[in-house]
């Protein structure tokens, strides 16, 4: 793979110096909201709004034409009406600008002749050596580099690992707030729109190239460049993981696609065959796309198939097991060793089959401790899945009416709780298997947080948490294969 | 059907004088925190709780035995160490307690022993004529009549329209909190346990006849009396709709249940008859199981499976598309008319396809009232999936830096979102025919809250609220064909 400094897109994703063509003080328009956004990340270059009859845009002084800007910018975005983007595109290529992010639609996605506008700007970016975004796209984001060309705030983690391109500007913005109820966050993020020069497969390339990016995320209605996105995508995943979700193979998906991004897309079973081919994941929904990125950009890979299910409550195991084996897992019998080691920390009505199931919580050490321990030791186990009830509430409502030896106050409590987590992160990182947990308790409690920022994944429900896991072995054996069928050569 | 008030049930979830025996002052036992959840929840009822020991138990007046207690509870919960729950049962009808709930586990879900306990509690069920719940369940939840017998604070809606039974507590509690996430509660709630006596088909029964219950959510890892339970329910689901999850279909789901409730599963083939002989909707998790109960109970039948997307993002539509498509529903292509009368509300780049995409919003009006208003309307659909877009937190961060013709505080704004969010509501309800809304928003936003509380559904992302779509239209049909079946007879 190149190195990222190489790639067309390194300057998209760290500009020093942007043009804003098609923004206003209207906050009604989208280019108003894209600056404001832009300048509300923080972002700490210099910022050029372009403008035919303002003087100052959002306090910023403001240009008349591209021309005009004392410097010459790395980026341009564009969002002005469709029939005025040639132009635009002219006039920044004139300028010396040799990337944009069009943001405007009218294009392949609106019929013939918005195809033929297509090809017009294709022509002039080749005129000028112009490397573009879109169009009909909302732009990137970048949170390392305070970098949001979006028309929603970044309000997810700044220090994210997801690296996602999609065909859909949505799940690029509209999943801000979503990975935030989770503590995560994007490493970078690419809508690209039409995808009529930069597509796919030139992001999945530089994000294998870019480090703070774990997992790649792909969203996709209809791939414009097979061959390119086969090649490139086969060889990416042997060294990251690619999660795809893949909506054009119904024909409800298709047609949606079509008037979306102007996607030509293919049958299911055309699309699976390629997804096998290059050792992608398919999800079946974004939520899942995200459930599998977060396992996978956490934990390391599986040897087998083996996991436990470890839980204090009876019905939530049940689930995960059911859901474990739907996903291609096995629940073993423990072995006799693991089960006489478990023997003191599981009450006479729990059980010592797999599930692991406690059936009420006697020592939150045996819980958060000794018993993820016995299980992460054992050769025979591949994984695990760890079901996660901590009640802070019922604990907090008793105080002062009931006795306790051991804690007085909630404070108390809820500190001896979040060291316990501490320690639960420290340990299942000094093995070498993966650990995921699930909860329908939320980042809303204390202690969900606390684990999933020590990078303990904390499902939000036990089927979910095992479809994850599910995910991690597949992963871990297509990647084998692929080594594997490379070395062959 | 029965009445309500001749259930075995009905003094369960209505009990005026309840004995809790097995409470004390140690804030770790279950019995405490069960007796705290039934104080905190505002019981009006009178509360004894028997203890060897003890004069008081949390405040409360404690007697030392059952026998002690000045008038006859008409419902004892009973928190005992196993060995010694027969005895506490024989004192329960010495004193002419007639029903019981057993939290107590160590039955037939703990092996051969185990099993001849639970026979032993049968026997002096019948010797003195009482109905109980369980052993080994964490018993009732009625919030109606603010009775909440589990180990877990009611926080979920007061007024809630879903019944649910469940083989395992923690789908009953560990919901409060995931059901609150929705502002959905529970109208009845029963952890069943082992079901020595009463069962889920009685549960189901009672169900039917309760008229604050719109919908019936089921948790089964194994029928126990299969006959009876397709008799009632194939009745149950000609006037309500029964939505159940199974794990026992698996290898490692059916052992887990088994060591969990001495469930016994059979394969998935069939359960999936029994349920498809009931007219009972499968969901494939716990989350799904809500979300399929969510759109059954607050919204009408559908006549048919055509379906119109409406959508501001083109990827949620086309994700949206992609899954109502494989959930069985279609998208038909609009007709000439509805396109005309929508032309006027969609922005040029946007599509009158299906789905009906606006790619960005020009007037919320248009979002809220008018397109909803033209799709209701026309005939050729069966049901509307809408996917909802609106930021607030953009347009408060723009205030005072630029200009608006429209409003000038966010106060304004909010108020007039919340404005439309009614009129849409109540646009809805005037039609007879299912709208389901989904955002990657939570009730965090007020309009969603607001949206959600007036029986709009508001489902977690595109793919779900296809799949609730789906559910609908499935218990539609199931149901015309189980009252066709009927009076052919």
């Amino acid at each position: 793979m190149p190195a990222i400094a190489n790639s067309p897109l390194y300057p998209i994703m760290h500009p020093e110096r942007v043009a804003v063509i098609g923004a206003s003080n209207n906050m009604l328009t989208m280019g108003t909201t894209i600056l404001n956004n832009l300048l509300s990340l923080g972002f700490q270059g210099q910022v050029f709004p372009v403008h035919p009859k303002l003087n100052q845009v959002l306090g910023l002084k403001a240009y008349a034409h591209v021309g005009e800007i004392p410097v010459v910018p790395d980026l341009a975005l564009v969002v002005v009406p469709t029939p005025i983007v040639p132009q635009v595109m002219r006039d920044c290529g004139a300028k010396g600008i040799r990337r944009t992010i069009i943001v405007s639609g009218g294009f392949r996605e609106a019929g013939a002749e918005g195809r033929q506008r297509e090809q017009e700007l294709l022509a002039i970016a080749q005129q000028y050596g112009i490397r573009f975004i879109g169009p009909n796209c909302i732009g990137v984001v970048n949170p390392f580099h305070r970098f949001n060309t979006t028309m929603f705030h970044y309000n997810a983690a700044p220090n994210g690992f997801i690296g996602m391109a999609s065909q859909s500007g949505s799940f690029i913005t509209q999943m801000f707030s979503h990975l935030a109820k989770f503590g995560l966050g994007f490493s970078q993020g690419f809508s690209v729109g039409n995808q009529a020069d930069i597509d796919l497969a030139d992001c999945v390339e530089y994000l294998c190239a870019c480090d703070r990016t774990k997992v790649i995320g792909l969203y996709i209605e209809g791939l414009t460049r097979a061959d390119k996105f086969i090649r490139i995508a086969r060889e990416v995943s042997k060294t990251k993981p690619i999660v795809a979700m893949y909506v054009g193979g119904t024909e409800a998906g298709r047609r949606a696609g079509e008037s979306h991004s102007g996607a030509l897309a293919g049958s299911d079973a055309i699309y699976e065959g390629v997804f096998r081919q290059c050792g992608i994941l398919r999800a079946s929904s974004i939520e899942e796309l995200f459930d599998f990125c977060w396992a996978l950009g956490t934990q390391p890979l599986m040897a087998g198939n083996r996991v436990a299910v470890f839980t204090n409550s009876g019905g939530p195991g049940a689930a995960a097991a059911d859901a474990a084996d739907r996903a291609g897992l096995k629940l073993p019998a423990l072995s006799l060793p693991t089960r006489q080691k478990l023997r003191a920390s599981v009450p006479h009505t729990g059980s010592l089959n797999n599930p692991i199931d406690l059936t009420f919580t006697r020592s939150f050490e045996d819980i958060m401790e000794h018993i993820p321990r016995i299980l992460l030791e054992d050769e025979g186990l591949d994984g695990i899945l760890m079901y996660f009830l901590i009640v802070v509430d019922n604990f907090k409502c008793l105080l002062g009416k009931a006795d306790s030896s051991v804690f007085k106050t909630a404070a108390e409590y809820e500190e001896y709780i979040l060291r316990l987590c501490r320690r639960l992160a420290r340990l299942v990182q000094s093995y070498n298997k993966p650990l995921l947990g699930s909860s329908f308790l939320t980042r809303d409690e204390g202690f969900i947080r606390e684990l999933e920022d020590l990078g303990v994944p904390i499902l939000p429900s036990p089927e979910r948490s095992a479809r994850a896991m599910g995910a991690l072995y597949r992963y871990s054996r297509m990647r084998q294969a692929l080594i594997a069928g490379e070395s062959k050569r």
